[in-house]
């Protein structure tokens, strides 16, 4: 294993560390839970977000905190749900009279861990509602989840419903935007290799040097099947015909294209395969108004790429347009 | 080799056309001198800055193109200097009446392309005035240079001639602020793995899976030393005292920290080390005033890592924490 790893039990907690050190001002970092939360949360005109998953998917979330996006994020330890107790936990630091809104990739166990602690807030007269995203086209139920899984395109949902609260919004309606995007946003991924998580010290799959994984879940779950590596062409159409024929996308539709990183590529090839993927999609009659390309999720050093959609209308456009602020930034 | 790519000859044509369509408002691609600058160069109102460079180093330096940063960048092929005449094409295409600045980082053959670039565009009558960046501490003289090498340190020389071309500043004053920047930056990387260029289809350097390269050249070219893979706090000590000791950075300094991943190492990562490098820091009574931590100056793939020190005072602070605005965004 090849990495920047001290004690592999504190690869989070140390990686959590060098995020707060690196934003003094804007971020907060409680190790007894875990947790990162903006340093000026809770804030008593706004409804709280909160969005936690397994860790090894920064940017998602911990890096997603501040201002126009999420209130707190509270990770579990490498591809792990966090506790229900860490939830609860960042539920009360963060919560605000006008609700907290708490967004779960969906994933068996942090449907779990979330649904108790909404339970345990609802309990003690926190109002709290949850919206589960589950934006990957390639498998129905796969090893930790029932339905469709949660990936790169939780993005779209914390960022328009950041903008909301932002804005004011009360919790229904976040809810309701949250839910909208959720409906018009589809992925697929596929991995060139596997990931290796610091605590196995090796790789989490075996993938030959000529094959790849399409459909990959961002913790290595199988996908739609294995096949030769083949040129960059052939594997973004793949990409593009999945995603795009599933809502489906159609021709005169104005959409956000994602194309996410998972890792191990970089950003000269993720390029590449905008390129493509703007190209198919302008033969289908679907044209790109905003261009994401870079890190979202990944799974950890894994390389590979996912193709992003969301079907634009005003409002989602306008939301998507709004300023935020989080540690993730070039200047 | 596993990677996205076509063609391999057409692996950095390809990449700069889906930059030019993720940013169709910002940047023109010119594909006969494997060119981008911003849409509306030139600007007669202020300076013209361009850097080149071989490819590969994405986001360096064609994502480095925008407001507040370059007007132009051309690269040449995956780690090789562009041609002469691209240069001095993208000069006549960029040139403002206020002179035009070219940032190179030192090089060989990119000192030779632009000297005679510059040379060709005085005796047009055009005012150029040249900068030269060699940031890494790691050697004196190297496969490809005479002096130092320039490395990630040189996105701090960019930003800061960029702000201050921004607010109208003259061509010899832009110059005299980009050598001081160049002259209080310091880096040192280290490479975990090899990277791989596409047209060679296998990684450039044989690097044993116990062993890391301290001090690598973005290149790929050798550092100080082989030593055996040790744990994260060892490597980023001898990265920090390497670098601060070179100035040298002394107690009561105020600084910019850069941890610029080399291509292959993931965000979580790169935090973990940016944790540890600004505790070694606090101990040598140095802090930390701006903090810098993604991919900014890459080798491909290669999984590593950069630790760049910036010694700030008022002018590069004001010029730092100025806007920009280029193709790497989040939102």
């Amino acid at each position: 294993m090849k990495k920047f790893v001290n004690d592999p039990k504190n690869y989070i907690p140390e990686m959590l560390q060098g995020l707060a050190l690196a934003n003094p001002d804007s971020l907060r970092y409680v190790p007894e839970y875990n947790l990162i939360m903006r340093a000026d949360a809770p804030n008593d005109d706004k409804i709280s977000i909160i969005q936690g998953s397994g860790s090894g998917h920064e940017p998602a979330h911990v890096m997603s905190v501040g201002k126009g996006m999420l209130d707190a994020a509270c990770p579990g330890d490498v591809f792990s749900a966090p506790p229900t107790d860490y939830v609860l936990e960042t539920i009360k630091r963060v919560a605000s009279p006008k609700g907290v809104l708490l967004l779960v990739n969906n994933y068996t166990g942090d449907r779990m861990a979330f649904e108790m602690a909404q339970e345990f807030s609802e309990a003690e007269g926190t109002k709290v509602r949850t919206l589960f995203i589950d934006d990957d086209v390639s498998v129905q139920d796969s090893t930790y989840t029932v339905g469709r899984r949660g990936v790169a395109g939780n993005f779209f949902v914390m960022k328009a419903v950041g903008a909301a609260a932002e804005r004011g919004a009360e919790l229904d309606e976040a809810v309701r935007i949250g839910e909208k995007v959720n409906s018009v946003t589809r992925t697929m991924g596929m991995a060139l290799t596997a990931c290796t998580p610091p605590a196995k010290g090796s790789p989490l799959f075996e993938l030959p040097d000529d094959e790849v994984e399409m459909g990959v879940g961002i913790h290595g779950e199988p996908g739609r099947r294995r096949e030769k590596l083949q040129e960059a062409d052939t594997i973004v159409r793949e990409l593009v015909d999945a995603v795009a024929d599933d809502l489906p996308y159609a021709s005169g539709d104005e959409v956000a294209l994602m194309v996410n990183g998972l890792g191990g590529t970089p950003i000269s090839e993720l390029y590449l395969v905008y390129g493509i993927a703007h190209r198919l999609l302008a033969d289908r009659g679907i044209s790109v108004a905003r261009s994401y390309v870079g890190e979202y999720c990944t799974s950890l050093d894994m390389a590979g790429a996912s193709v992003t959609l969301v079907r634009l209308d005003d409002e989602i456009s306008d939301l998507l347009a709004d300023p935020a602020e989080t540690a993730i930034r070039v200047f």
